[in-house]
């Protein structure tokens, strides 16, 4: 077990005792989702945009366009943070001051860099693609050459991240437990519903292995 | 019909063509959610913090311990952005260039502003439980004045915008149509399973009809 060094940047201040800094804890919230809000700055003000990743050990790759302004504005800032959420469920107290939310989140702070080597930015990419449908990227037609050429590829090199995970019932205060108020929890599940084939596929093409263990892990 | 004037600060410039910048669309959106991610600076660093809101017109409402320092940074700064993002599938094309997702997202750049009249304020934390679960703050207690105290409140009057909605399948390119390779959309939702009463609910508490509905409407 390992753990990210605490700095005033990455040290949770609120609700302390839901924060982790083990590095297990943050990789494992990273790798149950694909989707980010990254924040960048652009003409002084703060923009926070949602984007597909993916990680490989203390790496994170994001990709986009040539022209893309987040891109091209993190590389400007050399530095970059970026939050995965998963939100757990609704957490109904009978105080409107204790209702709260059951979530796991990672906010990570890293190094920004981009990606020129052809070689590494295949592997950037296919590590992307996999964070969506793990194996996927042997199904499917690989970037050539052009393509490659007009995606911008960033690795995030982690420098501190933090977690932050709530997993419980309502917490109400002591003289409120008597009170003739419903309390608990609603889960909340991000589901995956069954594929919906391309229109023009030929109906010999089958769904891909990979894309149905996909659909049965997140029923 | 109205729409958010557009400035180099909303202009969607990647994909302009999933761009919106009518009010009821960006709206719609706001209302769906209930959790956002918002941007702040601390030590010339930008850190993205998911946070609960709710919406009133033009105003957007978030809250925290007065201690909060995504809230203190965020009055210091005056401005704020934020975002709100529904996922709705995974786009899977032929080749991995096309790959997508399906998602609505709205941002929005407002001015901050903290509340401190306490009928405002209470106002407020209505509006933001009520965006949870639409109705619910009628069957709880509500914040007392030392709880209203403790709460930092604050608003922020939407003066940009713009919403971008990906809602169809794969684009592949047209010579791979051809290609034995499968390509459709895995459509993805968030869902809400059925509640947990506190353990400590005396039995004879039913769960409020509010909570039913909300979990009937996002089966």
């Amino acid at each position: 077990m390992s753990n990210f060094s605490i700095s005033s940047k990455n040290k949770v201040m609120r609700g302390p005792k839901r924060a982790s800094y083990d590095v297990d804890t943050v990789y494992k919230i990273i790798d149950d989702h694909f989707l980010c809000h990254i924040g960048y700055v652009y003409q002084k003000e703060v923009i926070v945009i949602p984007t597909a990743y993916g990680r490989v050990e203390d790496k994170i790759y994001i990709h986009g366009s040539l022209k893309n302004r987040m891109l091209l504005s993190l590389l400007e800032a050399k530095n970059a943070n970026l939050t995965i959420t998963h939100l757990d469920g609704l957490v109904l107290a009978r105080s409107a001051f204790h209702h709260s939310a059951n979530y796991r989140s990672a906010t990570i702070f890293g190094k920004v860099k981009r990606v020129d080597d052809p070689a590494l930015k295949m592997k950037a990419l296919k590590c992307i693609l996999n964070h969506m449908i793990n194996g996927h990227w042997d199904n499917i037609r690989k970037p050539n050459d052009k393509e490659l050429k007009a995606t911008l590829v960033l690795e995030i090199t982690m420098e501190a991240a933090s977690a932050k995970i709530r997993a419980e019932g309502p917490n109400d205060e002591p003289q409120d437990y008597n009170l003739p108020i419903w309390a608990g929890v609603i889960p909340i599940k991000q589901v995956a519903l069954p594929a919906l084939s391309d229109n023009l596929i030929n109906e010999n093409i089958r769904i891909p292995e990979e894309v149905n263990r996909y659909i049965n892990n997140n029923r």
